[in-house]
């Protein structure tokens, strides 16, 4: 088995990450090349596989002991490998799965990327060593996944994992992105707490260190909320409050093992987890009281390694 | 493959039900023993083995055509197959599944009953050719089963599919059964539609057919709805309110391609689904707003059927 790879990809909108892996798991190397826009699904593919293989001739790696290939995309792949719809690559039904795998005669497997993020925490992350993981990623918006039994949930058509976009409060005013009212993405995520501080704010007396700042975000609010700020900290109560909620009801349908938080708002450590694990076990079903929590801990390197341990799986079955 | 059986067990705290099923899934014969309070897990299992074994000798089966055995059982049983606990008949940490096919020299398998009627419902019930479905039965509570491509979820200690348990309503002052708060099934299942009802007869101004009832239950608010009086279509929304948006969030998080409704509830028929779909419409995530309905069809034999199902498939392994 030695001199064997596998390799991970994690197509993004501007930059594709690439990582050849040895049948450990282990990342060898990495890279990226841009993600151009003008490309088709099967341009965009074919400029991934030659750069596959100018890497690994450039190193002397024999591309006939590439033996599996993982992608995760940023859209949504059904229960069938095919993917639906990946907005921001202008990809519809397509089977890129089936596409690379003829052109590289090697096992091919895609999943959406937040779900591979999820699959790499699991395998050689903050869940390693677990068999089941709900990660939720912080960001901009609220990305999602959850594995089961080490088996990705996509759903139907795709949207399994979709956590970002359950309704939390349908007396909410103010659309979300998906043109809906009240997803979880509109309080727990970095633009989220920054729009619940500027709520709070509003309402408050002024007394609070967040006002020393021009745009308060969420950031700010985690390291005013480290100083004892009493605004901040209840700012994080309320997000506290509404995500571990959510989580709450998502451990009774799913009963994961660990719940892993990523993400820019994930950089505040410890302390988010706090909040959230706290109105956690407020909520929680009573069998599902000692589930787990941990920041995640691969960074932008989840989608590559997600990859590759996705590619591993293929080689197992 | 002619005279080969499966024998498919639903364990209630009352009854034990059996069936003959020939290899096809067809029930060939089907009867049931009482559930002794006094015996101890292994006790009623060899109580169910000595059972089968006598019904099918004196119908001239041979026991070694007996194939597989599938179980369902009214507690939590986590994804090793372990019966975590059960509190009806008492089982805490009980490899049933292990016991049994140890006895009888064939593989066994045990969920959760509310799982396995999931299961019976997408094998040979509402979910037929589908690949994965929720099923919500309501009755006293609000049960749950989730079937995700043809694998159910059993969550990593067994409390997948738990959706009478969610919290819908952080406000709610009265307790759930389970010592919580705002649970679904205060207001989704038989008992909770009828305190509904009480609620808004408290309120409303007497003009209702419901005043005609000493106490309203769930089959005469529908009944009401039907003949158009408007404080019962008052109370259907509410109750579609709040069930859709928790459909809707499943949907978002799992992607199951069909919702079937079962229970006492459900026999007031397609009026049950006009209320639940018009919320879940309203709130779903956009890419599951296709997500299909249906009212389920097995009633109480979903048991097992569920567990031949559960045997037969033991065998494709």
């Amino acid at each position: 088995m030695k001199n064997k790879y596998v390799a991970g990809v994690d197509i993004g909108g501007t930059t594709v990450k690439l990582g050849i892996f040895n049948l450990d798991g282990k990342l060898l190397n990495q890279w990226n090349i841009v993600t151009d826009k003008d490309y088709t699904a099967e341009k965009l593919l074919l400029s991934i596989e030659d750069s596959i293989k100018l890497f690994m001739q450039d190193r002397s790696m024999n591309i006939n002991d590439l033996q599996a290939v993982g992608m995760g995309v940023p859209g949504s792949v059904d229960e069938t490998g095919i993917v639906t719809y990946a907005p921001n690559i202008r990809w519809r039904m397509f089977d890129a799965a089936g596409f690379l795998s003829e052109k590289l005669n090697i096992p091919v497997a895609v999943q959406n990327d937040a779900n591979v993020a999820a699959f790499a925490e699991l395998k050689c992350g903050s869940g390693i060593g677990k068999s089941s993981i709900c990660l939720l990623t912080l960001g901009t918006g609220v990305g999602g996944g959850i594995v089961l039994n080490n088996k990705i949930i996509t759903g139907f058509s795709g949207c399994g994992g979709e956590i970002g976009h359950i309704t939390v409060n349908p007396h909410e005013k103010t659309a979300c992105g998906c043109g809906r009212y009240g997803c979880l993405e509109q309080y727990a995520s970095a633009t989220g707490i920054a729009r619940l501080a500027s709520d709070f704010m509003s309402e408050s007396d002024g007394q609070s260190a967040l006002f020393s700042y021009e745009n308060v975000t969420a950031k700010e609010v985690f390291d005013c909320v480290k100083s004892g700020d009493k605004l901040a900290v209840d700012i994080a109560e309320k997000f506290g409050d509404i995500l571990g909620r959510a989580l709450s009801n998502i451990a009774c349908l799913f009963n994961p093992q660990i719940f892993v938080i990523g993400g820019g708002v994930s950089k505040a450590g410890d302390i988010v987890i706090h909040y959230i694990q706290k109105y956690f076990n407020k909520y929680a079903y009573s069998d599902c009281v000692n589930t787990e929590f941990s920041i995640a801990s691969l960074g932008n390197d989840a989608g590559i390694y997600g990859g590759a341990y996705l590619a591993l799986s293929q080689l197992s079955v």
